[in-house]
Order: C-alpha cells, then structure tokens, then sequence
C-alpha cells in the first residue's frame, strides 16, 4: 500500500523550495509500482512557458522515462489541487489516482489562481470569458475522417 | 480585421498533413497581430508526451518565440474543439478569443476523444472516474503561504 502522506510531503517540499528559488508554489511527485518516476516543481518563472506547471511538467518527464504516453499506472501526488490544465492532462494520460495537499480554495486565499476558474471553464463556450468559436470550414475536408480513414475505420 | 477562417484552413491543413505522416488530426495555429507566431500539429506519435497536443504545441513555441508566458494578445486557430486540457491553458495562458472548425461531436463520430470528457471534469471530483482526493498534511507549512510572505503580502 503506497505511502501517500509521504509522497505528497515530497511534492509539498518541491514546492517550498521552488518558492524560495522565486518560483510559484506547486510540486508534483509521479508515483509508478512505489517508485517515482518523475519530480517536479512549477518552472515557469524559468521558462517563460505557461504550461510549465508542476503537474505537467512531471507528466512530461514521466512519458519520457517511460517510453510511453500513457500513465494509466501511475499515481499522480500535487502539493496544491491539480488546475483544469493539469487535471484534464492527468485524464487524458490515463492516470486513474491522484492526491493533493492543499486545495484551490487555500491557494485563493494568498493571492494564487482563483478557484472560481473551474467553474468558469465548466460554462457554455458562449458564456465564457475566454471567446472560443465554432467556424465551420463546410467545403474542407474532414481530418477526422481522414485519420479514421487511414485506420481503416 | 484578422481573416479567421484563412487560419483556420492553415489549422485544418495541419492536421491532414499530420494524418499523412501517421500522426492524430489536429492542427493549430497562434497570430499575434496579424501574423502567424506559431504552427503545430499533433505531435505524440512522435514523441510519446501525451501533453503533445497540437494546441498545446503551440502554446508553448509561442511563448518561447515571444519570451513570456502571457498570450493576451494572441490568437488561437485550430483545427478542432480544443479538448478541456488545451482550453484551460489557453485560458490560463491569458488567450482571449479562439475558433476551431471542427467539433467535438464530429470527432467523436470518427471514433477519436469522445465529447463526453468535458461533461466529465465538470462533475464533483468524487464522481469522476479518475480518482482525485484532497488529503490534507495538517502539521505541514503551506507553500502558498511561503509564496505571500515571498511577495510580501
């Protein structure tokens, strides 16, 4: 039976210490068969990538340590609640677990991402801050018939 | 005024061009006024990071080309709905208006990514089929905390 507590202490320690490096305060710790295979703090105060979070950059790592994209048997440890980014990224690995230490309400209260934007995301498109539109191309063809095509769909 | 299916027909292209080299039908592209900053396609066939989604790709050679994380002033192409993964990092990468042309559903009908995955996040954690807990570390320091006396807050 894995030691949850202690993993998700290691990510909590990632992420106090990215923070006194000047960083956000995020650590993910990717756990597979008692091992870990990846460890990760939020990196985008070093790489100017938005996509950096902890979460995913440890998702990265882990595909490539394993060879693979899926990470259905891997077990995902988030020193604060995972964001609609990351936990979309976890679902779509395959990742069937996963734990955090503080949650989005906390990370609210000092000043960090808004817990109200899962909700937000959860609106209608129309609805949204963010204007995603659908413009159909109607004379274009399709790319998903394309590749069901070549699967021989 | 940006001449939004232009970009993305150059989306759609994209991904049928990816399906030719054996890759997923998924293109993006990102403008930033009025000119192309970023293409990408679907890239985990070819490298197994399965956060390698065309958008996601592009996300991240945007902010590398611009040397920022915020993308407010861009815009997102592409050439199907974004899944929630790609449309909370838009978001969060501070994209405020994107098109796609081709929907969920369609995607769906070709046997990809089913369209039921956004209703999904947007259930309660605990009924949700990946399994994400809140397991508080009671006696731990809160990194967010350490994050607001960082800031001096």
């Amino acid at each position: 039976m894995p030691n949850h507590e202690s993993y998700l202490r290691e990510a909590t320690e990632l992420a106090l210490a990215n923070v006194a490096e000047g960083g956000r305060p995020y650590g993910a710790v990717i756990v597979r068969d008692g091992e870990v295979v990846a460890r990760a703090a939020n990196r985008i105060h070093a790489t100017n990538d938005p996509s950096d979070h902890a979460e995913m950059v440890a998702i990265r790592a882990a595909s490539q340590q394993l060879g693979r994209p899926k990470l259905d048997d891997c077990i995902v440890y988030a020193s604060g609640r995972p964001c609609p980014m990351c936990h979309a990224a976890m679902r779509l690995a395959g990742v069937k677990q996963g734990y955090f230490a503080f949650t989005a309400e906390e990370a609210e209260a000092e000043g960090l991402l808004s817990a109200g934007i899962y909700a937000e995301l959860c609106r209608p498109l129309e609805e949204q801050p963010m204007q995603v539109r659908h413009l159909p191309l109607a004379d274009d063809p399709s790319p998903y018939r394309a590749w069901a095509e070549r699967k021989g769909r």
